[in-house]
């Protein structure tokens, strides 16, 4: 653990690299992971990437992520693009991208002696963060709302991890979850918090500039609720523009629902009223409070990308297009990006001639099912 | 299409490699397709391969495939082996499988101008037939028994196929399907009866010995209704080792359910009473009446494999254990494979320092949830 640190992105301050520090105690900010120049880097495709561990054999997997990488002409139509591709996150083993984050934040734990965590999630990171700790003999306790879709609780209750339904907002799931790891003297490794999560995550960069040969995409968007895909495809776009593998930055675009919105909001200067927070189909990104919420809005500004919210109805139809159009099933909370695309062709950000990869973040089988 | 035709394994007779003949005129055999030397190969990994397609450009891709072959040490010692791996194949565009059979099918569908096909299924075959058919415009009608699980046939319907709930058997779903073909003239694109469907599977051959960097496993064990992923391996294996690619064939074991197990009595020499079939856990391999059944036979005997049946209660012990011990959550289907293994081991069949590698067939959400 020579080889990197936690370093706070807002005052520049450097802390060791553990699994218990997750906010600068200066300013409160998350941390990111920052490595010095010595740190090993690990082959990804046709580049080397470095990861947060000290010793390579310590890395652990599921075989999660070269997920496809798909033409998605219906959609591509219907939004008004010529070149639109879908990256396939859901065809991961837990069947999400979540599985890239937790692989790196679960196998940082193990190789730093942790053997209990605890993580709150709305559903998909609690079953990645079980499986993977599941693999490496971590128990895990996971505060979920009582809210969350049943096929999501199951998925994660089969993975061996103790399941604490919680009633109320998902912010009060993970207040409940902070007490019990406080409390219980547990780690929280959150994947909202946590710095290693999205050192997992970049990998999505790396397999889509290789799956291009060599060329970034013009535009990558995400639907975001704490940011978790986007953040760490922004590092590794960064990584590989760093060292010269590629030319240009992606612009990278947020898409939240118009019922939870807080860095649409943000990213327009404005200050969102979480009073007016509705329940969305788009479950996995209905976050209120986004732990990294001011590091989203940096990041989209520093790409010049931007944030759009859409409604359910637009959602469950683009739901219903990616699966009849194109044979992609995939959740509401990931059709939503494919509905803020729309609207991004619709206000000219979107060029109808760039090329656009959308993050396609979960099977359709974790949600509810559709009627 | 001149680079192959179909043919009867039972007496040789040859037919033009179209969409309609299914089955041997003179014997009833289901037939195959054969290659002849000038048939273009695939690129496939490491490996060249020949596809049934006139034209490279009328491939159809989600994806599908290169799915992750991971080592299984929980379930190894569980089962009393030093060397087990499993090939996940529910990391697939649709969650099992049945998407390299479907891809290639579909895709030899389009070619030949097919635009509306009837197929039966318990639901992952449906699943996939109907996600390629989205995907290249087809129009499909998937049979699927009124006690398919929920999330499979409403997977199926929102790929856009019509479902038509049949009461009764497995068997009379079929039944129903082959007269809605008659008696509409659409295409009957059976993945039990199409010879294109082992085709597409056989693909996952050519990734075990890709990612064995060139050498077979010594056993591979598959759980078995119609045998359409033992079938399409075996072709794989065959290819690469009369090309020189491979200098051993592995044994193939096939597992089924105690509750229907006609294949595990064919192999020894009796004939199944299917009087005698009960419900199972492992619904994707309840076949009474696999309609490739001698020919699945006459492959594990020419490859020293075996066939064993297993109980609902071992299946869902090892679907637990993968999960709360590997991180891996398959379908009790799936699992069914692992409680095999484990008789396999014992009886002395599969020995322990051999390299053993399980297909995963499909995603445990797919099924009914675990309680």
């Amino acid at each position: 653990m020579t080889h990197f640190v936690l370093r706070c992105g807002r005052c520049d301050r450097r802390y060791a690299a553990d699994m218990t520090t997750l906010a600068c105690e200066h300013c409160g900010t998350p941390l990111d992971v920052a490595y010095d120049a010595s740190a090993p880097r690990y082959l990804r495709g046709r580049h080397d990437m470095p990861l947060p561990l000290a010793d390579p054999a310590s890395a652990l997997t599921l075989g999660e992520g070269d997920t496809p990488l798909v033409p998605l002409p219906a959609i591509a139509t219907e939004v008004g693009l010529d070149r639109l591709l879908g990256k396939l996150e859901f065809v991961n083993p837990t069947g999400s991208y979540k599985d890239r984050g937790a692989a790196v934040m679960i196998a940082v734990a193990r190789e730093q002696g942790i053997t209990e965590i605890v993580e709150d999630s709305s559903g998909n990171a609690g079953a990645a963060v079980s499986a993977y700790a599941a693999r490496s003999g971590i128990k895990a306790h996971i505060f979920a709302p009582a809210t969350a879709p049943a096929a999501k609780v199951a998925q994660i209750r089969i993975y061996g991890a103790e399941v604490h339904s919680i009633e109320g907002s998902r912010d009060d799931t993970a207040d409940a979850a902070v007490a019990y790891s406080r409390d219980n003297k547990i780690v929280y490794a959150s994947h909202a918090w946590s710095p290693y999560f999205p050192e997992g995550t970049k990998s999505f960069a790396y397999e889509v500039v290789d799956q291009l040969d060599g060329l970034p995409p013009d535009h990558v968007v995400f639907p975001v609720g704490n940011g978790g895909l986007l953040l760490g495809a922004y590092a590794g776009f960064r990584e590989l523009l760093e060292w010269g593998h590629i030319g240009d930055m992606p612009r990278l675009h947020a898409v939240q629902s118009q019922s939870v919105m807080p860095l649409v909001e943000g990213m327009a200067g404005r200050e969102w009223d979480s009073s007016t927070a509705t329940t969305t189909v788009a479950g996995g990104i209905s976050v209120v409070a986004p732990v990294r919420g001011a590091q989203v809005i940096d990041t989209l500004r520093a790409t010049g990308g931007s944030a759009v919210a859409v409604l359910d109805e637009d959602i469950l139809g683009m739901q219903r297009l990616l699966a009849s159009g194109e044979g992609v099933f995939a959740e509401p909370t990931s059709a939503a990006a494919f509905a803020g695309l729309k609207l991004l062709v619709w206000d000219g950000v979107v060029e109808r001639g760039g090329l656009t990869v959308v993050a396609v973040t979960g099977f359709g089988l974790k949600d509810k099912l559709p009627e």
